[in-house]
């Protein structure tokens, strides 16, 4: 039995276009519903009753079950593929990865192009401006320890590219728009162009 | 083969627990290294060169291999066993939770945690106490989800404890620690009694 998959997204973000990504790698028929996070449209009651509690995007929507969080909404479709690898502590570490992504580089990298590109610095809030300068450090230093991996490493686990490269590529390729500069990390730049050359990439909007 | 198992940990951390918790739980032997992270001995130019070059705990050391990222070292040690649920949808939905803990959870109840009762308020720059208010209120937020979600669920995930719930406990039963109210969240008080009720449970140091 085929299941029917819809992303429910706002195209601007990198954590919905990741789940895109590894749909397209995979092959997998994914229907797409937009909505405006800057227009509030995922903070609805009807939004918040039937597809996400906490009004966040990106959920992936499998059939009638709805699954939040970018990074196990990717583990969800990339089951049982070349995407997730075979050997335990090459899969754990994966998930290192992931964890990593969420927790060092997004809350840092992600959210000063958000802010800066999306909300625009003129309309940041007072708090946010004090965070610029610790985002910023937290940021280079995520993006300095990818950078020492991938001086060793052709892609960030095991010797294929899996979901930690996936999960990691969206807010990484874009890094320049919050303000750092991905030329100082070439490791980075070169695993950039492996990912950019995979069959069947798709760029992000 | 049997590997061995050593924590590289603070005892203090709730991230360190998780992995102890996990390991009494599966009944699985674990060794423990010790570091004081505000002494700065995770900080050291030998531990970054052997253990972890971001200078971060928990690591979990699997014969000659690190693994960092508690998550991560969770699953590491529960794969295939009764931890991570056998139906697709229930281990992605325990890996959205596990996502959930480090970006929306984490950060803001483990965090004021910290804050309050370790670094001591008297002691926070000026930055950290600007973003107290930012923190309780998304530590909240995520306390709320959990609740609601408990209202309806015995456990976080399918029909059994698995690595959500012990993802998920350590750092919300001592929310209180960092200024949140639990007796506010009866369904998660409910929930808590049912972890530690758990055979071969073992209490946070």
């Amino acid at each position: 039995m085929t299941e029917n998959y819809t992303l429910h997204e706002d195209p601007r973000s990198g954590n919905c276009y990741k789940i895109k990504l590894t749909a397209a790698l995979l092959g997998l028929p994914l229907e797409t519903k937009q909505y405006n996070i800057l227009k509030g449209e995922t903070r609805t009651p009807d939004f918040m009753a039937n597809v996400n509690p906490s009004g966040r995007i990106p959920v992936l929507q499998i059939d009638d079950k709805f699954l939040p969080e970018s990074n196990a909404a990717c583990w969800y479709l990339a089951e049982k593929s070349a995407l997730i690898p075979d050997d335990r502590f090459a899969r754990a570490e994966m998930l290192r990865w992931m964890f990593f992504e969420q927790y060092s580089h997004e809350p840092n990298v992600a959210t000063l192009r958000f802010w800066m590109q999306f909300v625009g610095e003129a309309n940041l809030s007072d708090q946010q401006r004090l965070q610029i300068m610790a985002k910023r450090t937290a940021g280079a230093e995520a993006l300095s320890l990818m950078d020492s991996h991938l001086a060793a490493h052709k892609w960030m686990t095991g010797d294929a590219v899996s979901l930690a490269d996936i999960v990691l590529y969206p807010y990484t390729h874009v890094a320049d728009a919050g303000g750092f500069q991905l030329a100082d990390y070439r490791h980075i730049c070169s695993w950039i162009e492996r990912v950019e050359a995979l069959p069947d990439f798709i760029a992000m909007d």
